[in-house]
């Protein structure tokens, strides 16, 4: 009858995420104090850097570059193996050869968005005029200060248009920034399984999950990292509560019901009893081995902050007013956390601001996770709109085609 | 940039639980160690006490008793100020003079369920066999033990039979456990907002909070009272992430939206800058201050151990064979909770075993609050239901007819 993160269990992750931060698995821009980023915090970061990954090959031309944006506490591994946890990358059903964003044809960049820790700068990240993890020191980051970030990454990598901005949840909010933010440098545009702004009940299950870092004791007010420990128990809640907005009733049900762990009778006791108990525990677990604290905080802000509208006048359709970019928008029947309604809101401002769209609800039982998983409808739908973007600016047809 | 529960604003709250445990502001029966309560876990609780409120009087035959059964985080104050939270009781809308549930006819009887914390017997109330509080030492509890509790109250009080047993969430769940139990004590049951089964969503749920809690190193392994610390800011947590479960997206939205905190700007920072989370915050820190921690445990497992079919081969509609109570079901359309679909099965069910039943879905976008809140159709149908009733077992006219 103990709390489930025994604090030996991750005792060298405070140290971990120090290494991580500052010495990442995968190519870095370093931008010097000569190009600052300007954030909508009002003030400007030095020393911006970004951890990516790209896949596939660009074209002479520089016509088939797509950009996937990750979600909260995703990565820039979308479709090549996980370094740090040695899993598949996060959206491999989506992105690889002869897949629906088709690395034999694309090339694909994923960048760690700003304020994440997995080698773009966050709160982990080492301040470079101090020497010490930012911590809260770290300016609060925006969607759109994701989406700048990105923006520099992609002149450093001399890409001055995309093919298609891709990404679900998160991920598709920064897809709709960019849409509103760089019009001119997009031909297409995914944003699956997301919204234009973050509700009052998302809103409020990221305060539950901040609060729940902030209450651990280790979280040392921010300062964890240089007082050695890490607020492991409180993460761990956090992503608990996190990730059953994740999926659906019908998913939980689907997969657990009321069974029982590994006996006939409960145990009239507060261990993990019934299997769906033992799966969040290990939810919770397995995340604090991966993910930073104040990281954490960062982009759950990130996200709550989001509201397209307010910065055009409160008119949704201003953010896409004369915009060229082609949309196309899916939803998930399932999804509670993103309902279709939130993609709808995000149709009818595009029709009203003129642009080309198609929108797809598709039927799926496995809620707002949908968009990682193996879905279908989701994969023809993007290869189709993919595929027709392709050839629209010239590209020789694909495996598929 | 701090947690929001100090510890100095509750630091009294570890004596306040012992002494409401064991002195309560309301009548209590005390049973002896001869009269022990026989529990589902397999043991015997001696010394049981039950904490109650009774609103009306009894009529000479003994025929116009209506039990109130309160849901988790309730107590035995259905219709009187809460000497606690000095608060309206949490029933006022359904039970008073001239109310649906009409004192001046009825006699109202409310009990602090088995495992609480207002005065029946629980985890923070002193073991007489050592004179320190039960903490984990004192066995789960089931909703069935909830209600073999209430029914020694009953027969203390000497009612033999109940005109009605009424309740809604945990509540429901006890008004269904008197049903199977005890069909011939009872001639009405009224379960609102319910289920015959905790889903796999809601356990889910309540394990975050019972993670909350036990990740709080001022739990101390449930010894906090013996310790003298209380572990506010996990049950705080807790509380937060199920007052999310209460509400419906809609209700939210309408009541908080993206409304900021008494400014025109984010602050870019990690205080309460959204209405919708400084109100979240406002129910953690107040319910910290009226609840035990460990009974939340408690309390929360009965809950999910609540599975009535299980207990009658697995078809629930044997649970209520041969019954000649009447039943009202009800269910509200934005409750995510205990989704109408709960309250079909159960309507189902009671088809299936020839019971009397009535079923109603109201419209209503406060979700599973919404039967704790002002909800005319709620009382138009339980006014009613329990006057027919009455009727039937010739109880003069109320009020209202």
């Amino acid at each position: 009858m103990t709390s489930f993160v025994r604090k030996d269990v991750a005792s060298n992750t405070a140290a971990e995420a120090r290494r991580e931060a500052d010495e990442p698995h995968s190519p870095v821009v370093r931008f010097g104090a000569g190009a600052p980023l300007r954030l909508d915090a009002g003030v400007e970061l030095n020393h911006l850097q970004i951890g990516y990954q790209t896949y596939g090959e660009p074209n002479a031309a520089g016509t088939n570059a797509v950009l996937v944006c990750h979600a909260l506490t995703g990565d820039q591994h979308a479709a090549s193996l996980n370094p740090v946890t040695g899993k598949p990358g996060w959206w491999e059903t989506m992105v690889g050869p002869g897949k629906p964003i088709d690395t034999e044809r694309f090339f694909v960049i994923c960048a760690n968005v700003l304020g994440g820790c997995m080698g773009t700068t966050g709160p982990a990240s080492t301040d470079p005029m101090t020497g010490r993890p930012y911590g809260l020191e770290m300016p609060l980051v925006t969607i759109r200060d994701m989406v700048n970030a990105q923006a520099m990454l992609l002149d450093h990598l001399g890409i001055e248009k995309l093919l298609c901005v891709a990404g679900g949840s998160m991920g598709g909010m920064q897809v709709l920034q960019w849409a509103a933010s760089y019009p001119e440098r997009l031909f297409a545009a995914m944003p699956i399984a997301t919204g234009a702004r973050h509700s009052a009940q998302n809103i409020a299950f990221h305060e539950v999950g901040r609060q729940a870092v902030m209450a651990d004791p280790d979280w040392r007010g921010g300062r964890y990292l240089a007082e050695g420990v890490t607020p492991h128990r409180g993460l761990a809640v956090a992503r608990m509560a996190a990730h059953i907005t994740y999926m659906s009733d019908q998913s939980l049900h689907n997969k657990f019901g009321r069974r029982l762990q590994n006996r006939e009778m409960p145990t009239f006791g507060f261990d993990a009893d019934f299997q769906v108990e033992s799966y969040l525990r290990h939810q919770g677990e397995s995340f604090v081995q991966r993910f930073d604290p104040n990281s954490y905080l960062y982009v759950t802000r990130a996200m709550d902050y989001f509201d397209l509208a307010a910065d055009y006048g409160g008119v949704l359709a201003n953010a896409f007013r004369g915009s060229k970019t082609r949309f196309c928008v899916a939803s998930f029947t399932s999804d509670w956390l993103f309902p279709t309604e939130d993609s709808r809101a995000i149709v009818h401002a595009l029709n009203a601001s003129g642009a080309s769209v198609s929108f797809t609800e598709i039927e799926s039982d496995k809620g707002h996770d949908a968009f990682l998983l193996e879905e279908p409808q989701l994969f023809a739908i993007a290869r189709g709109f993919l595929d027709s973007a392709a050839r629209a600016v010239g590209l020789p047809a694909g495996r598929g085609a």
